[in-house]
């Protein structure tokens, strides 16, 4: 058992025995796994199908995490705990009871948009956001009512302070950074994350090149040094680690992201068409197994040990124990 | 509360608060709903939908059973505890993995075959029976796995003996009638009846009066009589009630049931072309409040006050507690 308790806020990888073993290696109690990007909901059933086989390939190495508290239990037993997110709101379709169902499957969280109108609100790469429509109050509202969290990473800045406004629990940024350290499309104004700060939520910070200053050169320092600035303008409670890792993904993954099955024409999100591929990863941060190089870094930059602990995993588990349970 | 913890296993209801208040009134802690026909995954999800909109609409009456413990809880609170099955296996498509995403999501019970061939086995109306396909040795070990109960109700003899001797855990016929007591095609041998025993299984009496000597007619008598008899064969612990009430369904409910998708000429099933509609009730068995009528004529039929506890609700309750968990 590893003393810290450690959550990932989001990984889209490959998952395979070796990579469930670099997660316990680098010492993660849970890890939030998307699930589905553009899958409708009968898609999304052979994805959970998908991971039901590896609950049962390698019981000692991960689990399922019905309910938060089996977070916890995954720390004590040395597994890694598995809860479900989607990406878009697509395995919804336009039918707010699968809000419910797909929540008793173990889908935590879920997005209300990936890049793209959806239909609930707007994407952040979107010219024109409307904030959220009509079937997308219904879906705030159900989801607030089943405890699936709200997550707006690839929303447009409109659309996700309407969420929140709307939404009676906490809404969250599962992996983005603030635009004041990098100016990426996909990361999060100042308002943005204090509103998400306001409600109660969190930031997820991202390890993904193209969300970061310098890219795959960025340092662990000015890493760490963003977390900071972060903690002055949302509070160290709303912070946490997403690092949106995408292991050993095939170029055909990354456009299926991308693409799904909306453009004909090729779209390639964050990249471009002379830099197409996935990024090369953070020196100090290849895959799972760094997770203690993060904390190392943040008790170097200064935080206290308690602040470390609740940036590492505390606050991303205070968050789903209180966000996840039918609404009282 | 009730004093006797009485157990419907099937009906396929319009279900409504009137119905619900009636359940209640006749005394049922539980009842085995059908959610699904010739359905698909989809299809079934919005089954589900549909009920988690009425253990919203109606917590006072009903309770979902998420284990089967639940019942015990049911019965304590006066509420009526639904547990889900499926008729055919339509629902699971050709997705192995389908088995479990249903029983995460309440399925304790399913049917390998609705009257015609499937993708497991062959239905009762069919004039040839292959027995046990591959697929469907698959999925009865899944089954198995997983807990959820094989019921061969519409399915022909030899599916039936092959699926039993597959079975690594009880198999149940939840709704039919033995054939010495009224040959309707629907109704069971003698020898499917002792193999369903011996395999820990149960037998639920229905009253559907296509199942009846005497059909709308029988009297209560008989049907205490014959219940008797199957006493005599299979063992008091391995016979329940399986109502088969279908309570105020149009026509149309009762040709999807027949006809499905699957045929363009008009197929009646039990009934016939001048018989085409729901069958009369029972003058003694209406509904719901009507069990317990049946309770009361096991006594007068001279079945001891624990025989007729087991028969009415606790032999259901034994077999889903021990049937429906993951297999140790």
């Amino acid at each position: 058992m590893h003393e810290m308790l450690m959550i990932d806020g989001l990984q889209y990888s490959n998952w395979s025995e070796a990579i469930f073993r670099q997660m316990r290696e680098g010492g993660l109690s849970a890890v939030h796994a998307t699930i589905a990007y553009h899958e409708n909901a009968r898609e999304t059933l052979s994805r959970i199908g998908e991971w039901n086989r590896r609950f049962e390939a390698w019981p000692e190495l991960i689990r399922p995490v019905r309910q938060a508290s089996d977070i916890r239990l995954a720390h004590q037993e040395g597994r890694v705990g598995v809860f479900f997110g989607l990406q878009n709101c697509s395995p919804i379709e336009d039918d707010i009871d699968l809000v419910e169902v797909f929540r008793q499957l173990g889908v935590f969280i879920m997005q209300l948009t990936y890049n793209n109108q959806s239909l609930l609100a707007s994407g952040c790469y979107e010219s024109e956001d409307n904030g959220i429509s009509r079937f997308g109050r219904q879906v705030i509202a159900e989801m607030n009512r089943v405890g699936m969290l709200i997550d707006m990473s690839h929303s447009a800045e409109r659309s996700t302070l309407e969420a929140i406004e709307l939404s009676s629990r906490p809404v969250i940024i599962s992996h983005a950074n603030p635009s004041s350290f990098h100016p990426a499309r996909r990361n999060k104004s100042d308002r943005v994350l204090q509103a998400i700060a306001e409600s109660g939520g969190l930031l997820g910070f991202s390890t993904y090149p193209f969300h970061l200053r310098d890219a795959s050169n960025c340092s662990l320092e000015d890493f760490c040094d963003m977390v900071a600035r972060t903690a002055d303008l949302m509070g160290v409670q709303r912070i946490g680690i997403g690092s949106d890792l995408c292991q050993q993904q095939p170029l055909q993954v990354l456009e299926w992201m991308r693409n799904g099955r909306w453009s004909k024409d090729k779209d390639y999100g964050e990249g471009s068409a002379d830099n197409a591929h996935w990024p090369e990863p953070l020196g100090w941060f290849r895959d799972s197994r760094d997770f203690p190089v993060i904390a190392r870094g943040l008790r170097q930059r200064g935080f206290a040990e308690t602040d470390v602990h609740d940036i590492m995993g505390l606050n991303w588990l205070r968050l789903l124990e209180s966000s996840t349970t039918l609404q009282p």
